[in-house]
C-alpha cells in the first residue's frame, strides 16, 4: 500500500509516561493541508481538546502540524491550558510554522499535572527525526491499553490515504472516541472536508462500544495536504468519501476487536426497523448490554439477553416478529426459541469473530451496524489497576 | 421485630430449576388486601408481567396470593401465557379465591418453556405448608444469583411492615428492577397506595444500578391487608409513606450490595446541582459507568473517572466548581486534584462500604443520592456461565 506523500512523521520517549515507551508523536504536512475535526461531546474537555477546536477556527482550518502525546490526558489540571499551549509553542518554533497550524491532542490518566518542559525538552530531537516513512511508529506511540497499533489505507485514483487510531477503553458510540487521524495528498477544501468526515464518523467511530464511557479527550482529524496533485472533482467526491469512511470503520473496528481484555469482535446486524435511527438505537443497546457481552464472552447462545437488551433501547417494535440468528444460525424465530444444536452453536461462537443478526419481519427498511467486544474478566483487571 | 399479621407463607422446591433448592413460593393475605405494584418497562415484558397486571386491574386493586417461581423468568415462550394462567389456577382454586386476586411473577432464564405442570404438581403442599412464620424461607426462595436473601421491616403504631426482594444483575434505575413485595397490616385504600408506592420506587428502586440491564420480568408489589385494624388518619400518611420508602431503600441497598460479582457497596451522593432531577443525572452516570466502579474495585481513587462520568450526564454544570469527596476526603477541589494521602486512602476504599460526594458549588438545591457496587470479576464469571 502507498502512504500519502508530503507527510512526515516523529515518535519518542519524552518520559511522561512511566515505562520507557515512545509517548510523544508529531505528524507535520510539508504544506498547509486542509482540515476537519470532531472532538468528545464530554462537558469535562481535556484542555488539549479546548485548544485543538480553536486553533482550527482561526486557522480556517489550515494545518501543519498535529502533536500527540500517551501518558497524561492534561484534563482536570490546574495547569492545563498553560501546558497545551506550550506544547504547541515549541512545536510551531521548531517548525518554523504559526501556533495556530499545530493541533495539539492528549490522551491518559485524568487529574495528574502534566510536565510541559518534557515536550519542550524533547522537541528538537522529535522535529530532527520527521522521516516519511514513520508512520507506524507514530500509530505505536499513541497506544496506551491498547494490545496492538491501529492502522487502515485506502487508494483513490493516485491519492493515497492513510489512517490511525488509538483506544481501547472508555469507548462509546455517541461520537468520535479516542484518538483517530486521517492523512490523505488529495486536494479537498477544509470546508468539504468537515461534512465528509461527520458522515464517515457516523458510520464508524459512533458505531462502536466498548464500555460505554465518553472520554474527555476524543478527537478524529481528517487532513488533506494535496501534494498528489489529484483534485476530486464533483463527481468523484462521493468515491473519496466513501474511501475516508471505509478507512475509518477499519480503525473503528480494529478498536473494538481490541477492547480493554476482548478475546472476540462481535459485530451487530439490525435490519427491518422503522428506520435507521431506530435500528442504531436498537443495536446500541445490543452492543452496551454487559449481560449480552458476557455471554459472548462464555460462548453461550443466549438469545434472550439479546431480544431484553433490544427491549430497552426505547424503540417500540413487535417482540414477536423479531428473528435473531447467532454466527448466521436461527436461534430465535417470531420472538420465540428457534431449534438449534447448542453445542454446535457454541463451537462456532468460540471463535474470534462473532456476528449477531436481529431482524423485524415486515417493511420496515431501516438497517444499522455496530460493532463491539466481548466482555471478560480481563477487562476489570485492566481497569481495576490503571493508574496505579 | 414484628412481622404483619394476617399473612402466610410456603415455599418448595417445584423441580423449575436444575439445582434442589426453594424455586416456587406462595404469600397469601388471610382476607383481601390493597396492592398497588409498578412493572417492567422492557418492551419485551414477561407472560406472567402481563397477567399481573391485568388481574390487578380486573381486581381493582384487590389482592389474595402473590405466587412467585425461581429458574425460569417464563418469558419470550410459546406457552407463556397458557403457563402464567395455568399457575395462577391452580392456586386461585387450591386456596378457593378468585383468579383474579393472584399475582404471579417469574424470574430465571429467558426463552425456555416452562413446565406448567411442576407447579400444578407442587401445589397441594405449597398451600398445606403455609404458616405465619415462613416468611424468610420465602424471602430465600426467590433468589437467583443472590447471594443473600433480602429482607426489611418496619412499625408505625401498630402496625408493621415487612419487605422482601431478589435482585443480583439485570439491575437498572430506571425502574422498579427485580421483584420486590412489601406488606403491612395497616388498612389503606388501594388508590392511596399507588401514589404511596410510586414515590417509594423513586428513591429506591430507581436509584440502584448494578449493570445497566432491565429486566423483563421486573415488578414490587405492595399489599396492605388491614388486619392490624390500624387504619392511618389523613396526617398519618405522610409517616406511613416513610415507612414504604424506609423498607423499600434498605431493599435496594441490599441488591446493590449483592450485586453479582460485587465486594462494596457505593453509595453516591450529589448535592448543588440545579435540580433534583439533575441531580439524579449525575448520579446514574457516575452510578453506571464501568470504569468508575472497576477504579473502586481496585481501590483506586482515581476521581478523574467520576469527572469523566459525571461530564456525559447530559447535564450542564461548572467542572471548575466540583469538589469530590471518596470516604470523605477530599479528593478534587474545583475540578482539580486535591492534596490528600493516595495510600491512606487506598486503605480507606478497601472496606465493604464506599462513600462518593460530588458537589457543585453555588446556590443549586438539586440532591440525589444513588446505590451502585463495584465491577470485578465475579460479575464476568457469573454472566458468562448462567445458563449452562
Amino acid at each position: 500500500m502507498a502512504y500519502p506523500i508530503g507527510f512526515r512523521y516523529s515518535a519518542a520517549y519524552a518520559g511522561i509516561r512511566k515505562v520507557a515507551k515512545d509517548d510523544l508523536a508529531l505528524i507535520v504536512s510539508d504544506t498547509p493541508a486542509s482540515a476537519a475535526a470532531v472532538f468528545t461531546k464530554n462537558l469535562v474537555a481535556a484542555a488539549p481538546v479546548e485548544l485543538a477546536r480553536r486553533n482550527l477556527q482561526s486557522s480556517r482550518g489550515r494545518v501543519r502540524a498535529w502533536l500527540v502525546n500517551a501518558g497524561n490526558a492534561n484534563c482536570a489540571t490546574r495547569t492545563g491550558e498553560r501546558v497545551a499551549l506550550e506544547c504547541v509553542r515549541v512545536t510551531a518554533k521548531t517548525l518554523g510554522i504559526e501556533e495556530q497550524e499545530v493541533l495539539p491532542a492528549s490522551t491518559g490518566v485524568i487529574g495528574v499535572e502534566m510536565n510541559g518542559r518534557l515536550v519542550v525538552d524533547a522537541m528538537p530531537e522529535l522535529v530532527a527525526a520527521l522521516r516519511p516513512d514513520s508512520f507506524d511508529a507514530v500509530a505505536a506511540a499513541i497506544m496506551t491499553t491498547d494490545t496492538r497499533p491501529k492502522t487502515a489505507f485506502a487508494q483513490m485514483k493516485r491519492a493515497a490515504m492513510a489512517g490511525m487510531a488509538k483506544g481501547s477503553g472508555m469507548i462509546h458510540p455517541r461520537m468520535a472516541t479516542t484518538l483517530g487521524f486521517v492523512l490523505t495528498d488529495a486536494n479537498i477544501p477544509a470546508a468539504k472536508l468537515r461534512g465528509i468526515l461527520t458522515r464517515a464518523t457516523d458510520r464508524s467511530y459512533n458505531r462502536i462500544s466498548v464500555d460505554g464511557d465518553t472520554s474527555t479527550n476524543d478527537t478524529v482529524v481528517l487532513l488533506a495536504n494535496g501534494c498528489s496533485g489529484v483534485r476530486p472533482d464533483p463527481n468523484e467526491f462521493a468515491a473519496f468519501a466513501e474511501g475516508v469512511a471505509v478507512v475509518m470503520e477499519t480503525l473503528a473496528r480494529q478498536i473494538a476487536r481490541d477492547g480493554e481484555g476482548a478475546r472476540k469482535l462481535i459485530t451487530i446486524d439490525v435490519a427491518g426497523a422503522v428506520n435507521d435511527d431506530a435500528a442504531a438505537a436498537l443495536a446500541r443497546a445490543i452492543a452496551n448490554s454487559p449481560l449480552v457481552k458476557t455471554a459472548i464472552a462464555g460462548s453461550d447462545p443466549n438469545w434472550g439477553r439479546i431480544l431484553s437488551a433490544a427491549g430497552n433501547a426505547g424503540v417500540v417494535f413487535d417482540p414477536a416478529k423479531v428473528d435473531i440468528e447467532m454466527q448466521d444460525v436461527l436461534v430465535c424465530r417470531g420472538g420465540l426459541a428457534a431449534r438449534f444444536s447448542e453445542d454446535a452453536l457454541k463451537q462456532k461462537l468460540d471463535q474470534p469473530e462473532c456476528a449477531i443478526h436481529f431482524q423485524i419481519r415486515g417493511k420496515g427498511k431501516g438497517r444499522a451496524r455496530f460493532w463491539t467486544c466481548d466482555f471478560t474478566e480481563g477487562y476489570i483487571r485492566i481497569n481495576a489497576s490503571y493508574r496505579t
